[in-house]
């Protein structure tokens, strides 16, 4: 592990440049914890590119740019299936981990990330932002504080229109690369999201369908999940404008929270385009007819779920403080969406716990 | 079957004086296509209330209201489990029947209702009034032309917190005679809305939990739904301030519909305390991250779901145009509420095809 008796920023470099590698980097880049060092992707005009825009230098060699003394840590996006080899190098040269969700697709490459990021003790942080939004932390303290009562359900739902735009080669549309389509890709996001309010579920069933024009990956998946106190869906839709929703019912009150799906790469701006509203009666007397309910959104002041998550990761790498999303958590949320694509292929119940037992 | 030259309105009874009766009659006893005639129930001082309330007369048995000959249909809401008695009654009485949704809650009764009623030959509608409401018409005309493309999702949610109040004893709280609980009170109106937009489902699956303070049946319900085009998710909890929502996913498009629950029972009144929402992409470059959604609410110009049932019956009987839910869907909705029942407790994926055949 690289060692670091610095006071200043945290030096960390980006693997993989893709569309996201710019979102998170604009989220960051500025930030007073981060000094972004260098960078590194294959193809020398998109690096060329990155390192001009975010005033970073540039690498031309993943092995290069891990041997550097002066990089602490690596944000990695790059493609999935290619985490676990990318991660294993990091862990090897004592560099510090932030990877995309979700860490990994498979149970192979999760045992040889736990092996890497063990042995090598670095601190490790995997990106499920979305938990950061006010609006999910807010419905969270109203469970937390009890006053919307106790808990029964919940529907979380994450769409997008990428589904429609893929075309035969992407890796998005190859049913063993991004198995379950949107389960994957955006559903990941609402499932540390209900482990994050309720815990891990212990059984999954599901649903899905292809329909994306020219590839034939799944494009929606429905789930039902059996949570301790709650029965949850969890909804994602390739085939459709973007949605990111929850909707939390309980015995004081319901919540419903909806994000503006065209602000969720700003942020900065992310929390300003949400709404969380609260549902409650206003007058509850012993006749159900005249019963009065009230609607009122919910004040949410507005964070930064990007930045937070690298910030926290830059902070840890020094010592200060801890990653709330570490391998474990991110794990467990992969345990729960690999039984939901197995509850999908085989079309049956299935305890998470069996595939929760294949990750360790 | 009673026949009638009659060109007044329709003169018709009701049987069965609950809470929900009341209901009924505020929305249509002053309809000029009906003629509410006299009613009955068990109870003198509650038959003696409505008949005042109402303005009609009341009769002090059944047997005595159905040998009338200047009734010609009856309005049916007495518990589930009484519904085919009163309906074969009032078939071989020569009554047309409107009955309270669901028809049945088991395949016996459902055979006697459709033996008497083919015996009979009488008009026979179910209430499924949900259907009629300003906002899922609408939602059936946008998918009927096209205009917000082609849906691949849809989630129907249909809560409140009668649960929470349910005493030992209350039928409702009782797992056989409310099997399901606000699945068969509640969800089988979300279920006609479906077969109404997307038809009957192939395949159901199903989560439930129980978590009412003084009673055993189950209070929340989740359950997916296969349809031809479409996954639907189907979500009915009776601990929770009340929810009638409906979201619906396609490509140019997706409609979320919420109706103000306080308003339910109020049909002249309940389209005005409703909205649909239309959300859509005001620009869609190729750059994902610079498009634009907008939310724009859609204008539902109000209707009545309770008179305009009972009043398409009242017509009907007259040989004036024929009822929209007949018998038979109220059996194919009974078939999806059966195969989510046996979902949900024998936690298996459940064909709609076998249920369905149970009923015929």
């Amino acid at each position: 592990m690289t060692q670091s008796t610095s006071g200043g920023p945290t030096r960390l470099a980006a693997i993989g440049l893709g569309r996201w590698a710019r979102i998170m980097a604009s989220a960051y880049y500025r930030s007073e914890d981060v000094d972004l060092v260098s960078c590194f992707t294959r193809n020398p005009e998109r690096r060329a590119r990155f390192a001009a825009d975010y005033g970073c230098g540039e690498d031309d060699s993943l092995e290069a740019l891990l041997s550097r003394d002066d990089i602490e840590g690596v944000i990695v996006t790059v493609p999935n299936d290619q985490h676990a080899s990318v991660i294993e190098a990091a862990a090897r040269a004592g560099k510090h981990v932030y990877v995309e969700k979700p860490v990994a697709v498979d149970a192979a490459d999760i045992k040889r990330i736990r092996a890497a990021v063990t042995e090598a003790n670095i601190v490790f942080a995997c990106g499920h932002s979305a938990r950061r939004l006010a609006g999910v932390r807010e419905m969270r303290r109203c469970l937390d504080t009890g006053e919307i009562g106790t808990p029964s359900m919940v529907e979380a739902v994450f769409s997008n229109e990428r589904g429609l735009e893929l075309n035969e080669g992407d890796w998005r549309g190859d049913p063993e690369r991004a198995p379950g389509g949107p389960l994957t890709q955006l559903g990941i996001h609402h499932i540390d999201n209900l482990n994050y309010l309720f815990g891990v579920p212990r059984r999954v069933v599901a649903m899905g369908r292809q329909g994306a024009p020219r590839v034939s990956n799944t494009m929606v998946v429905g789930a039902l999940m059996e949570f301790d106190d709650v029965i949850g869906f969890l909804g994602n839709d390739w085939l459709t404008p973007g949605a990111f929703t929850m909707d939390l019912y309980a015995t004081v009150a319901r919540l419903r929270y909806e994000l503006d799906f065209s602000w969720w790469s700003d942020s900065a701006d992310t929390d300003a385009h949400a709404r969380l509203i609260k549902v409650q009666f206003d007058s509850h007397g012993d006749d159900p007819d005249a019963r009065v309910l009230s609607e009122r959104p919910v004040q949410l002041d507005a964070r930064n779920h990007l930045r937070e998550e690298i910030d926290e990761f830059a902070r840890a790498i020094r010592g200060r403080g801890e990653v709330e999303v570490d391998l474990e958590t991110a794990v467990a949320n992969v345990a729960v969406m690999m039984a939901t694509l197995r509850a999908l292929k085989e079309q049956r119940a299935v305890d998470v716990e069996e595939t929760m037992s294949e990750l360790s």
